[in-house]
């Protein structure tokens, strides 16, 4: 592309490296910005970069939260014999939203992936065997997506895990072979959450 | 959506108000940030606060440039005799990208759409008819997209151009109906230029 201002060729090629968002997709969204209000831009910008630098996670669950402890963790109303292990924040909105669950979660952060670098080590692994220790734990939910790097993620959760007095479940597979949790529908995922089955059930 | 933070909630707000932007996708573009170094986020909220505060148009053709006059308008390359009159500056951008024209460019900034509320002097139409008044311009190219509202504008140009003792022409209708300018392919965009008609002829 030929741009006929450096400050616009920036601009775009900031918006390019967004995961999906092509040339002219980001080319069409700058467009968009340009023509809004000054303070509207300034509003954009700073939501994000206030996000960055003021962004916590939870102590206890690793979810992002703007409290050391997150409402799901410090509600009395929640479960927390039960356990829903997922990869990342979406996957709790997506279980949230259901209704369905009472539970709480821990946030893995990833999945592993060889491939894509991501190791054991990167993830939010060593937390949740401190968590499974403590004791209070009795059940977890492995909520992983059905892809192979969620296969992976579970069956190394599942060894580090097993020796501990816990049950393990994964959800009902309602959902289709290569499917992300978080695009499921709220019934599907709902229910698949409501009859999920042992882990070692699953395996057979 | 239930989001387990404010902050997070402001930034996928924010980027949910760009066009085509839903909920999920701008949660998932918003987290692939938060997943970035600060410094990598700062460089993207920085481009377009830059880009909004020291955008300048040329003074000539009102295209998106780094200068008073852009590059193109201060060529002596270009033919000063013909100029094409687009919507915006991704058109300029298509059509320079096909190598097929000499001319130089008048950027209207939007068309004349009176269901969103964009009249004629939401337009860069007084300075137009300014350039053609100065009596250099011997012929202008309509190159605007085949829809309702490029058409409306075209009308419109006409209307007040068409005492002046310029030729009128649009480019030649390879582009199906309905279609936008930008998003043509090279070949038909450049042929339809070099292939262009008169204006009169096209209504017929
Ligand atoms: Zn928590
Ligand atoms: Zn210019």
């Amino acid at each position: 592309m030929n741009f006929s201002s450096r400050l616009l060729e920036n601009a775009v090629t900031e918006f390019s490296k967004l995961p999906g968002i092509g040339q002219k997709t980001a080319l069409r969204l700058v467009l968009h910005l340009l023509n809004q209000p000054t303070q509207d831009v300034e509003r954009f910008s700073d939501a994000l970069t206030r996000l960055k630098k003021e962004i916590r996670f939870c102590e206890v669950c690793k979810n992002i939260s703007d409290n050391s402890i997150c409402e799901i963790c410090s509600s009395r109303k929640r479960d927390k014999s039960l356990v829903c292990l997922v990869e990342d924040t979406r996957d709790v909105m997506a279980i949230e939203n259901t209704n369905q669950y009472n539970g709480v979660y821990h946030v893995l952060g990833g999945l592993i992936s060889p491939m894509d670098g991501v190791g054991p080590s990167d993830l939010n692994i060593d937390s949740i065997v401190e968590r499974v220790k403590a004791g209070e734990i009795q059940e977890v939910i492995l909520a992983l997506s059905a892809t192979m790097e969620g296969d992976t993620t579970i069956f190394y959760l599942y060894k580090k895990l097993k020796d501990f007095p816990v049950k393990f479940s994964t959800i009902a597979r309602g959902i289709a072979f290569g499917g992300e949790i978080e695009y499921v529908d709220e019934i599907t995922l709902g229910r698949s959450i409501v009859t999920r089955v042992p882990y070692e059930t699953s395996l057979r």
